[in-house]
Parts: structure tokens; C-alpha cells; sequence
């Protein structure tokens, strides 16, 4: 029954997504007990620049990061 | 007054995206009775590899479909 | 594997919930070809006095609605 | 047509949020150059055991801290 | 940077949902290399009358669960 | 603390979300009496043919407009 959605930053691989959406679902289903089937997750990727922190669009703070 | 966010697989074409505004406004006047202009609609389009279920994620689940 | 979370003010009836519930889904079957059992609804409501439109809250907007 | 959600801690007062409302609303029409009339604001108010920084859940960061 | 928001059914215990918050937070550390001071939990409850699947109302199709 | 989410259509130059990050921010450090790190602000961009108010899509509603 979960729905889980997490923002990250575009740019992560395939894989990490693929590991994300594995290790997420686990988590969720040791700690609440319930089924895998039940567990959606959403990665909701957002570009750098529609982020902020403390007023700072992301490429600003951390100019030297891509992700 | 109400706001709905439906989250789909991207791949619609527009005259479905025309439709489900419609019919989703629709239902939303003949339920609660409000007016159709007190409605707003996002169709909040993700990803096949942004989707998990079950820890797999969409394109992993369902390798034959598209949307 | 649609989401969907509409956004109402807190006073309905469970009965309203219940055909809201109801007519969403069968929008959903019908306009984007899912099956009802992938259609998971997410009713959010708020308190009037968390809403504002045009600057004002709910209650100042609508002194005269309860929902 | 924008539409902002705020996520804040319960426990503002009514004064707090009327002004949140109208400032929030005034900064949109001001930057964007829109409508209030278009501006929708929802405050989504979290209790402060649903919410987590580096792990811990807010009464365990912040016990001193009522919102 | 992560944020994550994890719609569950209301009533879990306050130490189900510290231990959700400390796990999901290193599952996020762990996969995406992030800081746990970047990683921000939010545990939104519904209200199992406010949640459908197959356009059931929660405790139509699970009259059996309190959970 | 705060976590801001708005919903604009895509097509704002970086100017205005830089604009808009500040902003916000310090509307919500004026209000709220927060810190400015501790406030999150996602910009979610929307594309105009996946929002609709009063049951048209933004495209159909406002030909003329293109953010």
C-alpha cells in the first residue's frame, strides 16, 4: 500500500536507479512488514536548477557538483 | 477548489491528455458539485524508469510495453 | 499503474469518498485502457484554513461554505 | 496558474498563516508577473514526528522546539 | 539533497516510524553516496478511508486491517 | 525546515527562478522566522499541455500565452 516518491537530482544511472527502487522497497517492507507488491516508488528527478537551498538555486552552492 | 495530480507513464498522445483533462474534471463537478473552473488538472508525466512496483523497476516489470 | 491525488477540502461524506473513489478509477480505466487494479487514489484533504486563493484563506474567501 | 504547496510543522497560528498566504501570493505575482486570482496556495502542516533531518525524527533533532 | 516523502496508512507506532526514518535515510546514503544531513523524511499519513486501490475505499477491501 | 514546492509551466529563464528561490526563501524566513538553510524550495516545472483548468488543457485555454 506505500507510495514512496523521492526527489534526487538528475544525472544517476540506470543502475543506481535500479538499486534504489530494490533497496527502497526492502526497506519498507522490513520495516512495515508488508508486501513488495505493495511498494510503488517514484523517482522524481529534478533539473539543478529548479532546486535551492537557503536561497541558492543548486548550480550556484555547489557549482563544482553535476548530480 | 479541488486540485488533482494524476501521475502517468509518459507516451500519451495529446488528444488523451485532452480527454482525461475532460472526464476527469467532469467527475470531479458531478461528485462534489463544485464548478468546473474551481478545478485544476496536472497530469504529472514519469518516466518507465523512474516507476518501481514490486522493487523492479517499470521497464524491468513490463519489458513488452511502451506506456 | 496510474497515481492519483486530488486535493479536497475535509468535510465529505464517506459516501461522497466512496463514489469519488469509484468514478475516478472508472475515468482512469476508461480513458488511458488500465486495468482498475493497477489505480491506486490518494484523497488529500485540507483544512479550509490551509487553502488560499488569490491571497486569502479559504474562510475569508468563502466565510459562507463549510467544505 | 501556479500552484505552491508549503510543507511546515503544525502549530502556526491562524495570524501566521493568513500572512504566509498573502506574502507567498504577493512574491509569485511579483516575480512571475501573474494573477493573484491565479495563485493557489496549499500550507500542508506535518506533525513533527513525520518528519526527519539526517535520520531523526524532529522531536529527537529539536526536543526544545514546539513547531 | 534527497527528499523523500513516504504516504503510509495512519497508525503505526512512533518507534515503526523512527526506525523508517533511520533506515530510509541510510538506504539513501548508502545507494546515492549522499550526507544523512542532506536527507530530509517525510512521513505523510492517510487515512485509510482516504485511500483507494481498484477503486475500493481501504476499508472496503481490507475490512480486516486497522492498518 | 519549510519544504516549498511550485508548480510553474516551463519556459522561465534562470533569471526568474533565481528571482523566484530568493524570494520565496525570504518570504518564509520573514513569516515563519526560520533560518534561510532551512528552507528547500523545488521549482517543478509543468509543460503547458499536461495542466488544465476548467477541463481544457493550458494550450486549448490560452492559445496565445506560451509560459
Amino acid at each position: 500500500m506505500p507510495f514512496l516518491e523521492v526527489k534526487i537530482a538528475r544525472g544517476h544511472t540506470l543502475d543506481t536507479k535500479r538499486e534504489l527502487a530494490r533497496s527502497l522497497t526492502d526497506t519498507l517492507v522490513a520495516v512495515l512488514g508488508t508486501q513488495p507488491e505493495w511498494v510503488t516508488i517514484h523517482i522524481n528527478e529534478f533539473e539543478r536548477e529548479n532546486w535551492a537551498v537557503g536561497g541558492l538555486l543548486h548550480p550556484e552552492r555547489h557549482p563544482e557538483r553535476s548530480t
